[in-house]
C-alpha cells in the first residue's frame, strides 16, 4: 500500500486523464452522463407506448382536416400540457378536406369477381354508376410512359409494377411516381381511370392508399390502388385475354377546411431563442388508426420531450416538439415553413420521426458535424442501443421538415428498420398491435439523448454545414 | 473376375435377397417402384398448380349453391374429363343459398371509428337500419357461458378469446363453439347481436367468416366475426368504459338452391367394385378465391388421380376422386353419404385433403393397418418427402368423409404444417399467392403414392379395423 503513494488529488488526476481525453472530443462528461441517464430512463418508461395506445384507441384514424383530426389536436394539446410542456398551442393549416366514399371494383369478364381497391387521396369520383371498361395492363410503369398518346382512349390503365422490400425504404421513393404521376400519365394517353398495384410489400387483400397529384394540363381521372393479390389476379386474367372491370369511387371534397399543427416547448435555460425542433405528424390516413404512420412518431418525440421537460434546470437551448397536421396531404410542412420563415434562422437543428416504430439502426449526422463533440457523444450514448453512425451527412429528415431545410435549417436523421414498414403503411392494417413497445422505447431513448445533447450543445450546425 | 464366380441366376438371387426380405413385409417391389416413380413424377409436374391457378383465376370464389359454384362444377367436369378420368359426372346437393350482403360495424362512442367485421355464414340480417347497442365484452368464451340468463338483454355480446397458433390446427376445433354456438348462447342470455374475435391467428384487418348453427330453441340473432386488431381495439375501449357499437348485416337466403359434387374415376383393372375414394371440396367461402380452402385440396387429389389414370394397366381397384360441393355449409358430406349409403361397403378406404397446401409432415395409418405391407411401403415411399408415420390410427380425414366413416368406411389421414393456415382460412386473403408450388407438389406426390398403393393393395382395411 505504502510502496507507491501519491497525493489524493494527483491520483484522481491520473484516473481522470483518460476521461478528460475523451471529454476533449466529446460534450462535457456531465452532459454525457445526463444523456445516458435519459436513454436508460426511456428504456424503462412506458409513457410513450401509453401515449400511442391512447392516440390510436381514443381517437383512431385522424384524416387531415376532419373532425377526427380536430379531436386529435384537442387531445394532443391536453396531453402535452399534462406532460409539462410550455407554450402548447395549435396553428391552423388551411386546406380542402378530401373524404373517402364508397370504393368498389369488380371484374365483369371473363370471370366475375370482386377486387380489393382503395381510392388514392385526392382522387376524383367516378360517375355515380361507375365506370365499366376494358383494362390495359402494364407490368412496368415505364411501359405506360412509353405508350403512345391516345393509345388508352376509353380504357382503364393498370400498372402492376411491384415495389421491392428494402431496409431503408428507398424503394418507396423510386416507386412514388406510379401513384403520384400515374393517373395524369394515363389520362394524357386517353385512359378514363387508373389502377395501380399498391406501393406495399405485403400479400394481403388490403390496399395501400396515399396522395396523388394531378398535373394541371390533364383531365383528372379516378385513381385507386389494388391490393397485391388483386394486382396478381389482373395480371393472370389479362394474360388470358380481354378483361373488363367496373370501378366505383365516390370521394368528396369539402373546401375551406382546416388541419391543425400542435406544438409545445421546453424553454431553454440559457439560450431560449435557439431552437432544436423535433417533429412527427398527427394526421393519419383514414383506413387504419395511424399507429406506425405516424402515431409512433408522435409518441417518440413527445416522450423524448417529456423526459427533457423534467430536467431541472432545462437544457440551454429550447426544445420544440411539433406534431404536424396534414402531412399525408402535403400541406403541413409548407404551411409551417411559411408561418415560421422569420424564425427559421433560430432553428438550430431539426428532425422528424415518420417511419414507424421499428428499431433505429443508424443515424446521419448534420453536414460537417461528424467529428464534433455533439456527434461523438451522441454516438457513444446510443451505441448500446445498437445504433451506429452512418458516414453520409443528413440531407433530409421527414417531409414536414423538408421546407424548413430548404430555408437553411440543418437536419439530423435517424434510420429505422423498415423491412416490414411497407407491409402496413397507408392501410387498414396500421394498428397498435403492429408496434413492439420495446422497439418504440429504443426510439424514444435515442431521440431523448439526441434532443438533450443538441439543446445542451454550443455548436452552430448552420456554420458547420456552410463550411463543407 | 474369375476367382469367385457364380452362375448368373444364383448371383442375382444373392443380390435380390435383401430386397426380397423387405418385400416380404412390403407390397410387391413392382408396386413400390411404381409408387416411387409416381412420387418423383409428381414433384416435377406442374399440372396440379396450373389446375389451382385456373380454378382461382377463371372461377374465383365458389360459394356453395351460387352461380359461381355452378361454373366451378362445369369447369371441374371438363377438366377431369380432359385429364383422363372416367365416369365424370355431377350429383346435386339440395340446400338453401346463403348470400352475404353489406356488413358494417362502427364504434359510436366513446370514439367513433370503423370496425372490420364479416357476417358468419348462415347469420340472419340485422334490421335494415342496423342495431345500435352497448357491448358486453367477454375475454373468454367461458365467461359468456357463465353469464346469467337475461344478463345480456338488449346488448351486443362480444367474445374476444384468442385462438392459439399450433401446427396441426387442433386449436380450431377447441375454439369452434365460439363461432358455432356463441350466437345461440348469447341470444339465450338476452343479447340482440353477437360479435366474436375471428378464429384466426393473423393480425390483419381481415375478418374470418365460417358457418354458425342456431340452436332450435333460441332467437336467431345477427352474428359476425371481428378482425383480430378490431377485437383488440374493443378490449381497450371496453376497459376504458361503456362502448356502443352500430352493426349492419344484410345477408339473404335463397331457398331450394343447389350445390354440386363432381367426381371422376380411374376404373380398377381387376376389382373395379372396390373403391378407394380421395376427395376435397370444390366450394369455398366468398371472400377470397378459395386457394388454400380448398382449391389446393382439389388440385392435390385431381393431380394425384390424373397420374394414376395415366398408368396402363390401371391399378386393381377403382380410384374415385370426389370434389364435394357445399362443405363450408355442412351439406356435402351428409348428402354424399346418404346418396351412396348402399355403396359404402364397397369403399375400401377414403381420405380428404382439406387443410391447405403446406407440406405434409406425417400420416396416420388406417386402424389396425400400421404393420401391413401397404402402410410399410407407403411409409418407405414418402419418407424422402419428409413424412413420417404417426403411431395414432386415423380416426378422421376431412369433414366430407366423416359421414362415410360413420357408415364404416376406413380412413387414412395426412397432416400438413398448419402453422399459418389459420392466418388465411375463411378470409379474403385466401388467394393463389399463398400457395407454394413446391409444397403443393409434395402433397400431390404423397397422395399419388398413397392412392396408387391403396388401389393395388389386397388388404381389407375394414376387417383390420374391426379386428382392433
Amino acid at each position: 500500500m505504502a510502496a507507491f503513494s501519491l497525493p489524493r488529488t494527483l491520483a484522481a488526476s491520473f484516473i481522470a486523464l483518460p476521461l478528460l481525453g475523451t471529454a476533449a472530443m466529446a460534450q462535457s462528461t456531465q452532459d454525457a452522463a445526463t444523456a445516458a441517464r435519459l436513454r436508460d430512463t426511456a428504456l424503462k418508461d412506458d409513457w410513450g407506448y401509453r401515449f400511442l395506445e391512447n392516440e390510436t384507441t381514443l381517437i383512431g384514424q385522424r384524416l387531415a382536416a376532419t373532425d377526427a383530426e380536430a379531436r386529435a389536436a384537442d387531445w394532443a394539446e391536453k396531453t402535452l400540457k399534462a406532460a409539462g410542456f410550455e407554450n402548447v398551442h395549435r396553428e391552423p393549416v388551411p386546406m380542402p378536406a378530401w373524404i373517402r366514399g364508397r370504393e368498389e371494383a369488380t371484374v365483369i369478364s371473363p370471370a366475375p369477381q370482386h377486387l380489393v381497391v382503395t381510392a388514392l387521396g385526392g382522387s376524383v369520383a367516378t360517375p355515380a354508376d361507375g365506370i365499366d371498361a376494358e383494362i390495359v395492363l402494364f407490368r412496368e410503369y415505364s411501359q405506360l410512359i412509353a405508350a403512345a398518346p391516345g393509345s388508352l382512349t376509353g380504357k382503364i390503365a393498370v400498372v402492376t409494377e411491384r415495389m421491392p422490400r428494402v431496409m431503408d425504404g428507398a424503394s418507396y421513393g423510386a416507386a412514388n411516381p406510379i401513384r403520384r404521376a400515374g393517373p395524369s400519365e394515363a389520362a394524357r394517353r386517353g385512359a378514363i381511370a387508373y389502377l395501380h398495384r399498391s406501393l406495399g410489400t405485403d400479400n394481403h387483400r388490403i390496399a395501400h392508399t396515399g396522395a396523388t397529384n394531378y398535373q394541371p394540363d390533364v383531365t383528372k381521372i379516378p385513381a385507386a390502388a389494388l391490393s397485391n393479390p388483386d394486382a396478381d389476379q389482373l395480371e393472370r386474367l389479362a394474360a388470358r385475354g380481354k378483361t373488363r372491370v367496373h370501378l366505383l369511387l365516390t370521394p368528396t371534397v369539402r373546401e375551406n377546411a382546416q388541419s391543425w399543427t400542435v406544438s409545445g416547448e421546453v424553454k431553454g435555460s440559457e439560450k431560449p431563442d435557439e431552437i432544436v425542433l423535433i417533429g412527427a405528424h398527427l394526421d393519419s390516413w383514414d383506413l387504419g388508426t395511424g399507429a406506425i404512420d405516424d402515431g409512433a412518431g408522435d409518441a417518440i418525440v413527445a416522450a423524448a420531450g417529456k423526459l427533457i421537460a423534467a430536467l431541472k434546470p432545462h437544457p440551454k437551448r429550447t426544445l420544440r416538439v411539433v406534431l404536424f397536421g396534414a402531412e399525408e396531404m402535403d400541406y403541413s410542412g409548407p404551411a409551417y415553413a411559411k408561418a415560421h420563415a422569420d424564425e427559421a434562422g433560430h432553428i438550430v437543428l431539426a428532425a422528424e420521426s415518420d417511419f414507424g416504430a421499428r428499431k433505429i439502426y443508424t443515424f446521419l449526422a448534420p453536414p460537417g458535424a461528424a467529428r464534433t463533440p455533439f456527434v461523438r457523444t451522441l454516438a457513444d450514448t446510443i451505441t448500446p442501443l445498437g445504433i451506429f453512425m452512418n458516414p453520409a451527412p443528413a440531407q433530409r429528415s421527414g417531409d414536414d421538415i423538408a421546407p424548413l431545410h430548404r430555408l437553411g435549417v440543418p437536419v439530423i436523421a435517424f434510420r429505422q428498420n423498415g423491412l416490414d414498414y411497407f407491409d402496413i403503411h397507408h392501410t387498414a392494417d396500421d394498428t397498435l398491435d403492429k408496434v413492439d413497445p420495446r422497439e418504440l422505447a429504443q426510439n424514444i431513448a435515442a431521440w431523448a439523448a439526441m434532443a438533450y445533447l443538441a439543446t445542451q450543445s454550443d455548436l452552430d450546425f448552420r456554420k458547420l454545414a456552410n463550411a463543407q
